[in-house]
């Protein structure tokens, strides 16, 4: 077997002068790669020794006894191989009996080694995988967000424990500590009552080698029989409409199943305020909405669970995420202080749990982090954006902005962080619109307007032609075409408004039922008809009303940005995240458009999915971030919309497309607005006449 | 109103030479009795203020608001009275408002002020009674052990709140532990979920005053709107055979309760081997004895509650102590290891845990202390004795026992302490003795016998009258002589052998049948009548069968004893101490001439009652207590009888009474023993007669 050689140069010598010296008296010159650490060995050490001495990554569970496979590395040029093993001649030691069994049983690639078995026979250059660091990152997709190193709460440690002896009484669970303060360097360590109750029996079924999860570095969480190679968590983010669970390998960080189901709530109230009105009107009602809530979570972690292939048994840990009354109902916590001013929660802090205080069946022993709250409205999906999104790390001034039914806030750098929450409506999300629906196959999502014939083209969720395209009907006709979801009705009225049958000021302009059959008199205004009634669809038309609903979401939104702006003192931003199901969907063109953001670089205006369930991803993964989100929202300057005089100013100006005052020079610069101008229609074109 | 004035003389001034210049300056000299600490201060500060800051020892729990009366003391002569409550003529203002609206609602003996609302006016001098001192002592009435300081892990702490404030918003919880650190100096709390659950409505419940239990001063367990006075917990002390409970006032260390009943887990077995065997005969059975226990505790709880007229609700920390196997019962811990060797325990550590762990219904928020066990034979029942009885402050050698079905014995002094356990078998209790019984009512419990005619005469429980004074027949039918209990059993064979009907070697001697009519043949031994059948009773004998099982019991303790003196390097012991109910009654004098204990200064032998009980209400009371045995235990050196080679030696030496080669020198010079001689009956003659 030959091997591509990328290390068939002798390692460097640096500064080390005396090697030929050294080697005569025994040591060999070891190099690890890619950290370029160096040192020299007695010949016979272990590659993970001579690795652990330098400080170099290497991981283990099982403490180099050949079991778990984590700390396989690759050494240079020139071997040869036994039992199927590579090693590379006179310089490393063969395999022993222990890797080979690991080879027969669970495989190892070639060129592979176990660090915890190869020994130094000479001068050897040792290449770490990425997947046996200890410090394994997570690699994200997008530029301006940091990769995340794995390093979670729980860990796993194989020991061997000393059997009871008669002549030296001590506990079982002390011995198990001993061992792995001795193995592990592990002290002190807690434990509850639960595991306690197992312990005797893993020791006894295991024949004194056990693995343990260890949370926190201090608690013993959870006692396996044997060798126990995996364990995983989940990452739940609570929106009031739909909650997403992603289960993650805890040991590799992947995303091994992810799903989503209904709110369960729905069933008390559409919105978050009707579900707490539903609470007030029936005192203990809470009891309900939290039992719906947990249900939902461990139907999903049920799915997730099954869909991996994995035991519920194997999940030690949950991250949870939600606004203030989400995360208060799955808590248990009455919300009907959050129902109005002063809008107190019950805690601003971050809580660590057992995951069975709030019914989870995972593990028994597991745990539940849920992460800060900010404020009444800004909740600890708001913590677990910014933990995704880092505005704290950032020279630039950042816009990070989640759009639900209230829109979240978030404006500010590495100096200063602000954040609000704005009553949006359901509007962004399809409802309250004559022909809106959520996104889903069938629904229109993309629209452009003939700025000449004012004819439209739009496409459907689910397919990729454009409705003007030949077989479109055709593809079309397996969905239907359904109504409009929340980028439709932005990218529509954006082009209504750049095809001038928008005004500025958000009237549809009835002059032009002159130029096209499409703008029609619709009561005492005027709609305009997106698609006729046909074999695929019942008519779809763009009422007055919806004009004015969308109006108001994106005012209150953009009011909301200018009153952390007006705060930080700024009149632009350097760049803007748009986070959540709604924006990762639009357009952020046609979103700049009709001003629901400010003005800013079009190629920094960008989309981070659903950054709150990547924050609880992280949260889940690694344990630092825990500690560095709950420093952070402690920084975090809170405003609320409510009592700020500034609110509704803001809001009046930005019921305007884009804007009443605000210049946009960047949009402008990108895009051909309209000028200003005075629609007809019947109710205008009566109110001029009276005053005429 | 006159009082005594025992502090007529001006105050000492010491060193204090400027007393006058100050005085001018309106400083005024204040001396705080019993402590006699003394300092200036500015008129007008308040008494309580000037006792903090001379680290004096005034209790509160309202923080100085004239709610909780903690801090009443008595200011000198000269006083008069105003609103019914004395101050001294213009060295103290007079009472406010606020003590005045106290002494009204909670009465205010008279003498007494609340040193918050007293402020000082001139020189005084300031009595702070026991009752108000933070560091009250529960006095104990041995003089060998020591006072107990009240100093629970739970306190109460009286907190005004911040409200809500829609400008700068913070959870409510936030707010609390902010109230906390500025009024109580206690920071960095944990809470549990349940409290935060109910936090909101406590806070608006008691408008924003609350009352919080802290745990170990970082842990918020309970949250009362408004003013809570007290709090109490319960000493558990869960015995094979019976389980004894303690409600204690956690402010004061009183004990306003105590019951006990019978450890329901007997009818899966008499003894702790044989509830084992059930459990190892009847797989999953240990949840059976677990769930039985546990709810003997509650009801034991339900029990004493009721009789001090308080709310469960009130109970928020309980301690316990048990053998080891009845100790992993209640834990939910399957015991099975504990029944052969090697004995291996869970754990050997102290527990703090919920008290809904082991489903207690106290309040819900309550935890649990369990205190450590020792070796797989010696458990936390012990480790209580030991801190009752404190073996490890002593300068001479103790010795002490806790009889019972096994012997727990404690050997040591402040350099060294030793433990085991002495398989004793039940026959101290009454069992394996044929006309035994338990202590009640009717039972032999003391026993004379006149050595010359032989005839015996005795005490039943529940009188006072010896069986041959008039009247007794008359006393003793209302419940018969039912049996002969422990002590009983103790108290006769040791009187026949004083008496010469029972030889040292543990025979009751057939040649004396010739003298008297109470020997009388049984089979092939003799037996003695200590009870013929008449109105009040069946014939009560004492068989020779019931002697052996004596003498095994008896020699099984003193064997123990002496293995661990013999480990100890010593011959003799300086003060033996006998704990558990067996222990309680025998006459020490008897237990020395059966040869139960060793030699020993009669003088100090005595009896410390339910130390286990007792030991568990100090680790109720006292939180230091609890690290201080959880120390103590760790250095306790465990022998195992069962493998010592020198135990069947001492055990086989140990059958004579009272011994075969010890010389009791302190037992022959305060009691004459018959010299040693050989018995003569039935068996014996024969086999004399075969070897002749």
């Amino acid at each position: 077997m030959t091997l591509t050689n990328r290390r068939a140069e002798p390692p460097p010598e640096g500064g080390q002068t005396d090697a030929s010296d050294r080697s005569e008296t025994g040591e060999a010159l070891v190099v690890f790669t890619p950290s370029g650490r160096r040192g020299r060995f007695p010949r016979g050490s272990t590659v993970l020794e001579a690795a652990r001495s330098l400080g170099v990554d290497i991981d283990s569970v099982c403490g180099g006894r050949s079991i778990c496979g984590r700390c396989q590395v690759e050494i240079g040029e020139g071997r040869f191989a036994k039992h199927g093993i590579d090693s590379r001649a006179f310089h490393v030691t063969e395999a022993t009996p222990g890797e080979a069994r690991y080879a027969d049983k669970r495989g190892l690639a070639a060129g592979r080694r176990l660090s915890c078995q190869s020994r130094i026979q000479g001068d050897l250059v040792i290449d770490v995988p990425p997947e046996s660091q200890v410090h394994k990152q997570v690699i994200r997709k997008r530029a301006e967000v940091r990769a995340i190193e794995v390093d979670p709460e729980v860990k796993l440690h194989y020991v061997e424990v000393a059997e009871p002896d008669l002549h030296d009484p001590s506990g079982d669970l002390r011995r198990l500590e001993d061992a792995l303060r001795q193995q592990w360097e592990i002290g002190d360590l807690s434990c509850d009552l639960r595991v306690l109750q197992t312990v005797q029996k893993a020791l006894r079924d295991g024949d004194w080698k056990v693995t343990v999860a260890v949370r926190e570095g201090e608690r013993l969480l959870t006692v396996w029989p044997g060798f126990h190679d995996r364990i995983y968590g989940i990452a739940f983010d609570i929106g009031s409409t739909t909650i997403a669970a992603h289960l993650c390998d805890l040991e590799t960080g992947e995303v091994l199943a992810a799903g989503g189901r209904m709110n369960p709530q729905i069933r008390f109230g559409e919105d978050l305020m009707s579900r707490v009105s539903y609470i007030m009107m029936n005192p203990g009602g809470e009891a309900a909405l939290t039992a719906a809530v947990r249900e939902a979570l461990n139907a999903l972690a049920g799915e997730v669970a099954a869909e991996a292939g994995i035991d519920l048994n194997n999940i030690l840990e949950v991250t949870i995420v939600g606004n203030p009354i989400m995360h208060h109902l799955v808590l248990g916590i009455d919300p009907t202080e959050l129902g109005g001013a002063p809008f107190a929660l019950a805690t601003d802090q971050a809580l660590n749990i057992w995951a069975s205080e709030i019914d989870l069946r995972i593990n028994p022993d597991g745990r539940a982090y849920v992460l800060p709250c900010i404020a009444g409205h800004v909740g600890a999906d708001t913590a677990a954006v910014i933990l995704s999104e880092t505005p704290y790390l950032s020279d630039e001034l950042r816009l990070v902005v989640d759009v639900g039914t209230n829109a979240e806030i978030v404006l500010g750098n590495r100096q200063r962080l602000l954040a609000c929450s704005s009553p949006t409506g359901p509007a962004f999300e399809g409802a309250q619109i004559s022909c809106g629906q959520r996104a889903a196959p069938g629904a229109i999502e993309r629209v452009r307007i003939d700025p000449e014939t004012l004819e439209p083209r739009f496409r459907i969720i689910g397919g990729d032609l454009w409705s003007d395209e030949p077989g479109f009907y055709d593809m079309a006709v397996r969905t239907g075409v359904t109504g409009i979801c929340g980028s439709g009705i932005i990218e529509v009225l954006a082009e209504m408004y750049l095809a001038g049958i928008l005004t500025a000021d958000g009237v549809i302009d009835g002059s032009l039922a002159a130029r096209s059959p499409r703008i029609v008199p619709d009561g005492r205004t005027f709609s305009y008809v997106l698609q006729y009634a046909d074999g695929l669809s019942t008519e779809k038309r763009i009422t007055q009303t919806d004009v004015r609903a969308v109006q108001l979401a994106k005012a209150a939104l953009y009011a909301g940005i200018r009153l952390l702006m007006d705060r930080m003192g700024v009149e632009s931003v350097d760049r803007i995240t748009l986070a959540g199901a709604f924006g990762s969907h639009i357009d952020v063109k046609y979103a700049m458009v009709l001003g629901l953001i400010p003005d800013c670089d079009l190629a920094k205006v960008g989309s981070a999915g659903n950054a709150a369930g990547t924050g609880a991803r992280i949260a889940l993964v690694n344990r630092s971030s825990r500690a560095e989100i709950e420093r952070v929202v402690r920084q975090v300057e809170k405003v609320e919309t409510a009592v700020e005089p500034k609110f509704q100013d803001h809001f009046v100006r930005a019921m305007a497309i884009p804007h009443k005052s605000d210049p946009f020079p960047n949009l402008r610069a990108a895009v051909t607005l309209p000028e200003p101008r005075e629609a007809a229609g019947p109710e205008e074109g009566r109110r001029r006449r009276r005053r005429g």
